[in-house]
């Protein structure tokens, strides 16, 4: 089983799905164009957002960072005039200030990601999508900013015009990723409910990704992130406004339109079922507490199972 | 004034010179030969003990780091398996960040450390040593070790050959401090009673350093970091054994030979002072509280009147 996601929504489903696929089964694979470079650290939001949720260490409530954290560093920062317009917990610093150390001495940010998941006790395989650097930049009419900068600093408020991915042509795909979605007896590759644009997106922006899930033997199923006309969390409704786009589950399944094999979305949008492409299974897709998330996840393996059937 | 300190006990003195001379006309040269790499961090153990007794910020009952700190960085970051043997507490790991982010931009050290000390209101001026890299060696016989695996992480446990202070011959002190000393009306130049080998050395061991004292019209006076056989804190005794000196006021005033004007050691050592080819002056010299620390500062500097008169 592989999963392509991003931070908060994916991060959800892929619980859920670690809930049911025995540890190294499943192979969850990490958008890295959020990553960035702040006070000198690498920080890798979707990386850390996912390996929280998988370690039981998240902020379930906040949707990001960890629990129980404190924020001294923070208050020490801002007295000393650093740059405090994105939140550093005392804890998540550890996973930004050992990375970055790790990193420039050499080691690939699978690697590190890797250790830190089996000391942390993370039995998925959680994978950057690369190991190479790809930025998410985000064109406004105020002209591009990076990524963080749209989404932190600024709260998603400029209007998006495009997105790209700076490094994308040249990064490979973490390979552990291809060669899974490559194998015969993978069961699906689940695409979760994350943003398509900025959480999903590049990871098909990788040289021979699309290529990979298209001649996968695995099923690829979608998991709707819109649900009755808006977006549980983040800007995806705002963004596909801003895109020309119906926020609509459809709008959602078309973007995915020549790569996916089955389409979760939600029941209040059954009926937008007959006009997607694709087979399609209506179910609950709120995912409040673990067992939402869990039922989701069973939900999405049944379908993989009957389109497996064929 | 100019003072010349290392960080716990020359922090005690600078606090106390701090409360009687006023803002800018204090410059406190603050040792930077204990300064490392840590996890990819610049830090300035020195710099940042006498940066934090000034701000009023540091813990004075452990006679380092910040008062009320949390701990949470470190807790998390042995999880993940990184280097505990230096404790960085939440609050504290600012300064490192911001300071390491800015050198890397290419400012200086003590062009961050005045802007950090402005920040925190501390009215003398605080500057390293020097902004070039000097790095105290400590030779043991079981090879040589780097300062703080030597202080830190062996608890100063290994015995003491020699110190070297690698990059000191190619060193530039620091022009404000070269200037300060040389001036007519400068009262004093005191050195604090920190520990003569590894926190005032390093300062002695720069180019022009021993030079400056020696040519200044301005009194030089130390001040005894030994009472009564020992030292208050820190490793000043044993490595003073160590090094064959008998642990006497007396030994560190002949270390200061040729450099120094007049001498204050403690009252329990006062049978010493007949010895010692400089004028003496005996006090109490233990600094418990803030009263002690003002009362040993007005006593170098009435000391400091009764030199100058001549």
């Amino acid at each position: 089983m592989v999963a392509l996601s991003g931070g908060i929504g994916g991060a959800k489903l892929a619980l859920g799905l670690s809930r049911l696929v025995p540890g190294e089964d499943l192979v969850i694979v990490a958008n890295t164009g959020d990553d960035f470079e702040h006070l000198g650290l690498h920080i890798s939001p979707d990386v850390d957002t996912l390996m929280y949720t998988l370690a039981g260490l998240a902020n379930l409530d906040a949707g990001w960072g960890r629990a129980g954290e404190t924020w001294t560093f923070m208050s020490a920062l801002e007295r000393l005039g650093g740059e405090t317009w994105f939140l550093l917990g005392d804890g998540d610093l550890a996973t930004h200030v050992e990375r970055t150390r790790r990193l420039a001495a050499g080691e690939a940010l699978s690697a590190v990601t890797a250790d830190f998941c089996r000391r942390l006790g993370v039995a998925p395989r959680l994978l950057p999508m690369s190991d190479d650097p790809v930025r998410t930049v985000v064109e406004t009419p105020q002209g591009e900013l990076d990524f963080q900068r749209y989404f932190v600093e600024r709260s998603c408020e400029p209007v998006v015009r495009s997105l790209r991915f700076a490094g994308a042509e040249q990064a490979r795909p973490h390979p552990e990723w291809l060669r899974e979605a490559a194998r015969p007896d993978t069961a699906a590759i689940v695409i979760c409910p994350s943003n398509p644009f900025i959480s999903i997106d590049p990871i098909l922006a990788l040289p021979g990704a699309r290529e990979a899930l298209r001649a996968a033997t695995a099923p690829v199923i979608a998991v709707s992130p819109v649900v009755a006309g808006d977006a549980i969390k983040g800007p995806t409704a705002k963004m596909m406004r801003e895109l020309g786009l119906p926020v609509t589950a459809h709008a959602v399944a078309a973007h995915y339109a020549g790569l996916i094999d089955g389409y979760v979305l939600d029941e209040a949008d059954a009926s937008e079922a007959d006009q997607i492409a694709v087979p399609c299974r209506t179910t609950a897709t709120l995912m409040r507490d673990e067992s939402d998330k869990v039922r989701l996840a069973a939900e999405v393996l049944r379908f993989a199972e009957a389109l497996n059937r064929g």
